[in-house]
């Protein structure tokens, strides 16, 4: 919201006819800043330049032939400043671009890996065309750079005789781990910005996100995961609108019932087979299903003994994996344990309230079954509490979580991520729906499931929109205010200060984006509250859909006015979710066949006195396991990409394998004129 | 059992003293000649040679580059004979491992693909040492080039003016589909042929398989087959050790029934993870794990109008998919359906004679349960006559799903070879576990069931071994003896044959070896007698083990001496069965589950009386769905691919990605000298 009023104000001023300068040149910078690295207020300064000339050093020399310059604080004095900004020369981004393995359109309509010796035929490139890399590519390869800014021999870091840098050891992640780096952050680009906030979320349209525009701005894993949230709203539509009906006229026939499953079966299955599909048409478009994954380092909180890495051959910590299992195993499962178990005794004291309320209400309106509103509405304060008690813990939790894989110590950032993932999923899946498998299946009680299943779902939909934009404003609003009242006392120039400067204040101490991983929580949860016990309560698409309307609003605000500008990162699809979403469509299948097979009506279908018989037990779980069969072959028979991208990448192979024959040839036919010429064999043994 | 003969008289000779002269070297040859062409008699003459001279040609001519010549029949006169031997110079053998992409192992212990230029550098390469390909390999490289000739330009084939080709059109492929050509195949090598018979099937050890050796002369995919056979078979015999002693003492109790299915369940999914991970060894060893895929042609059969391929933009038949959607939905499914109808009436059968055979025992007998060692056999003898019919079915439906597989028309062989495959194990599944799977889950009769899986697993057993090695003997004796009378009648100057004339003559009349399609499927159908009802008939295992001790015998027998040697195919895994058997696996634990669920023990464990209550279902549902979770997750969480392996290959993406890195920092240093010297932007204009 700052950085909005801030952009109001200059429009105004602009309308006002004031000159604003360029938001992002300085004159006295000569270079364009795409990024700022924020060091350590104590770093040496003999660090610092040291850092310095190594970012803009040739890299023959291996420096990382960036251009770089400290930030000036106030009035030019820029020699102690621990800010820097960074930047490239065109060229320099041209080949980092090729270096990164961005794959681009050709003028002959082909994908291609871009390099820099053909980069005349690429769509859209001349060489005075700097949009065709968007900023945050021109970012992205500023950050591979400085990332793979790495110590040429055994050296130790000027200033810090302790801190020894081997060769091929990243210097800013050893920065990073000795916590002499603070952070490094991309900038915002301002009129982007404005462009980008008036077409997504300053409008009244609900249903249009300018993806590509996002794309452009914040990169592919940020678009694809507002594509997602966009499509998954899209695709809740239909469910809503044949569950309002089940909603209000309060239908609990058997046969609807089997309907409704059978559609949100079908439904489910379909819907992310569509996304599969969509993702990979728009990754395809976007050139990151064809580009080249980066060879993974190790994440830079990995720490152990020096030693040899069977690989890469270099030198780097190791650590013994038996090691790591002991701690997963002994340390981490345990404690997950422990934490479910916690939650499991909450949910008993839910029950508890739940029972202590009943109670209450028959007491105080003796036999009346209806009491007034106020008593109707204490039947939800239990489940209202509850929500609000598993979104606290779902919150520790998540924190306790990425301590304890932290100390897990894994090698690779993505198998830290998995096993984070692994922990929260387990845990947030147990504490949001344990109660309601009790309710369904151990009780069987469908009016307290509905009941509690609308609290919980409404409860932690507010508790999140509040949480994620309401407090994260408030909490700005208020830094500011502390910050403009510090600010106006210690730096009375401040109103004179570049426009420049000003931004890189106001950015610096924004709130990071964590990733996506939050955001993808939040909807894999909603789709349970949707999908589990959807015959219990029809309304819940209807309230996702109009939750999903307002998160994208909310979300895009956060993006672009709360929180520092994310580095884009090329993503071809949305990884682990996609399995997590189908994992939780499956269980969606197993609950509402239980939950059909024990409605009264399906009991005494079978027999008259609605007793179990086996027959029934067999038909039951025969249907089930051919839903799951049905719903596997689906998955499978379904191809994951649409007919026109599977042509185009056959087409590559194709014409990979072209090129490679037609080298072959070349080698064939110079080998066959040196064999018209003299003996083969001779000729191959004086080679 | 020829060929051996013909070995053991050989034998016989040299030991004589008699001087055996080079089985595959001819003196008039020039080469050693690899492999066969067998053209039709009545292909012109003039179409002969423009073949031969299409084969010798060097490549820059559009030819092969291969050494061809006729066979020569009788005394000399090789104008007229159909036969050709084409053999290649090992230079071109080279080339053309390079081009069919082989991975070997370098003298620096790490796998790369081969190329000619680098030779040297290949461990066990020396120009000399023609043991470097084996001929398996150079039979293979024959077969490449051969379906790699193509015609240049758009002509008629001599001879024939109604043929024509068009540029990029195989010309086998082109003969084959105007049945032009006989048969293409490879040669034996005697002298090999004699080693691995003696180490694989002439001696008493029933566990050892030489699988290198058998690799070497038969090629990856048959000795992926053996190495699973024997994998399989010692896999099952801990489960025949487990299981014996629930036969022997005739074990029903509850918790012994659940510890042996808990076993089954997890031997299951172990013993399949574990294959993937040995095979994938193997194939990494043998380099088919790293090799590239070749771009898949349309397989010969495939016709349609003339068209141009969106990918390759060649001119190729297009047949619409709409066209062949509606061949298999509207004739190959119904003709399924039909079929699995006819298998059901055949069942019906089969329990009417069940029923019939139990009245006439209990009329016969008066009320005395257990008759005579007549009636108890009697007892067996549908089983055995219904285990006939199915087999008899089986192989009627394999033919007729060929034929209606042929006439949908697929594209590629790929699709083909899956339409197939799925239409073959639904009927077989169906066929021979139907029964099974209707006496206990419907008549619940567990004495039936043991008896008659039984009696169809042992049936099934011997009536493969019979038709797959005595009746194939058998005809072939009689054919020999034919042909004896026939050749002696007509060529009395069989006996100045040279050795490689009748080799050709024996081997071309040989039956052809149809893959491994028929063995997998049969070890398929054996998994599933003993894994889906492991708990009713425990010594299952065992009869297995048994089978396939034997059945290795008489493979090894039937490829060495029954059947033409086939062509080496490159194999990294054992494709679409690997998932078969997972399938089946997952069926087992459903299975299993139900039939202890079932079992009287554990109704009265849930309820006194034996009755089914909500109770007993939940928990029976839970423990199977727990127990598939679990399989899944064994499945997910056991790599595909040990450590050792995965490092190599980490090693090796490491080595191409930093090879790509240094080409990219050459271009980077020679940029960087051009920018040192003038302005970047007019320079890079200029180029």
């Amino acid at each position: 919201m700052r950085r909005l009023d801030r952009l109001v104000e200059e429009e105004e001023a602009e309308e006002a006819g004031a000159v604003v300068p360029a938001p992002l040149e300085e004159e006295h910078l000569g270079f364009q800043p795409l990024v700022v690295i924020e060091l350590s207020r104590h770093l040496q300064l003999v660090t610092r330049d040291w850092l310095l000339s190594r970012l803009r050093d040739n890299d023959l020399d291996g420096g990382a032939y960036l251009e770089a310059q400290p930030l000036r604080v106030g009035g030019g004095a820029d020699s102690e400043s621990r800010t820097l900004l960074v930047g490239a020369t065109w060229k320099r981004l041209l080949i980092g671009a090729e270096e990164a393995g961005f794959v681009r359109r050709c003028q002959d309509g082909s994908m291609r890996a871009f390099t820099y010796l053909s980069r005349h035929t690429f769509e859209g490139y001349s060489d005075d065309n700097v949009a065709f890399l968007t900023m945050a590519e021109q970012q992205y390869i500023v950050k591979h750079a400085l990332n793979n800014l790495r110590a040429k021999e055994e050296i130790s870091m000027p200033g810090y005789s302790d801190i020894k840098l081997y060769p091929g050891k990243s210097v800013f992640r050893r920065l990073q781990s000795k916590r002499l780096l603070v952070q490094i952050y991309p900038l915002h680009d301002t009129e982007e910005l404005k462009k980008l906030s008036a077409l997504w979320y300053q409008q009244a349209r609900p249903s249009y996100q300018p993806l590509e525009v996002i794309r452009r701005y914040f990169g592919e894993e940020i678009a694809l995961y507002f594509g997602f949230l966009g499509f998954f709203t899209w695709a809740l539509v239909p469910m809503g609108l044949v569950g309002l009906p089940y909603y209000l006229f309060a239908w609990e026939d058997f046969d609807k019932y089997v309907v409704f499953a059978g559609l949100n079966l079908a439904w489910a299955t379909v819907v992310l087979e569509m996304w599969k599909r969509h993702s990979a048409e728009l990754a395809f478009c976007w050139g990151t299903l064809l580009m080249r994954h980066d060879f993974e380092e190790p994440r830079p909180g990995f720490h152990g003994e020096l030693g040899t890495n069977p690989v890469t051959g270099r030198r780097e910590p190791t650590y013994p994996s038996w090691r790591r299992s002991l701690r997963v195993y002994a340390v981490s499962v345990p404690f997950v344990c422990a934490c479910l178990y916690l939650s499991y005794l909450v949910m008993d004291v839910y029950f508890w309230m739940e029972a202590w309320v009943l109670a209450w209400r028959h007491s105080g309106d003796g036999d009346a079954d209806e009491g007034g509103p106020l008593a109707v509405l204490a039947l939800y304060v239990p489940s209202v509490i509850y929500a609000v008690v598993i979104e606290v813990m779902n919150r520790a939790y998540r924190y306790l979580a990425e301590l304890l894989t932290e100390w897990e110590n894994h090698r690779l950032e993505s198998t830290h991520q998995n096993h984070l993932i692994l922990k929260v999923l387990v845990f947030n899946f147990t504490n949001c729906f344990a109660s309601l498998f009790y309710i369904a299946f151990y009780m069987q009680d469908m009016k307290l499931l509905r009941q509690s299943l609308a609290a919980l779902l409404i409860t932690s939909q507010i508790l999140n929109q509040l949480v994620e934009s309401i407090l994260p404003y408030w909490l700005r609003k208020r830094r500011n205010q502390q910050m403009g009242w510090s600010s106006s006392e210690k730096a009375p120039s401040d109103h004179k200060d570049s426009p420049l400067r000003q931004q890189i204040r106001i950015e610096g101490e924004m709130d990071t984006y964590l990733g996506t991983f939050d955001d993808y929580l939040e909807l894999f949860l909603q789709f349970g509250y949707v999908s589990l016990f959807s015959c219990a309560y029809p309304l819940a698409a209807v309230l996702a859909v109009l939750n999903n309307i307002t998160e994208v609003r909310s979300d895009a605000l956060k993006l672009c006015c709360v929180l520092k500008r994310p580095f884009s990162l090329p993503a071809a699809n949305i990884g682990v979710w996609q399995l997590a979403f189908e994992v939780m469509g499956l269980m969606a299948v197993m609950t509402n066949c239980a939950l059909i097979a024990m409605s009264e009506q399906v009991r005494t279908f079978f027999d008259q006195d609605g007793s179990v018989t086996l027959n029934y037990v067999l038909v039951i779980v025969a249907a089930e396991h051919a839903l799951l069969a049905l719903k596997f072959m689906l998955t499978f028979v379904i191809p994951d990409k649409p007919r026109w991208v599977r042509q185009k990448l056959a087409r590559i192979d194709y014409e990979s394998l072209q090129a490679l024959k037609k080298q072959k040839i070349q080698v064939f036919k110079s080998l066959s004129s040196e064999q018209s010429t003299g003996d083969f064999l001779n000729s191959a043994l004086g080679e």
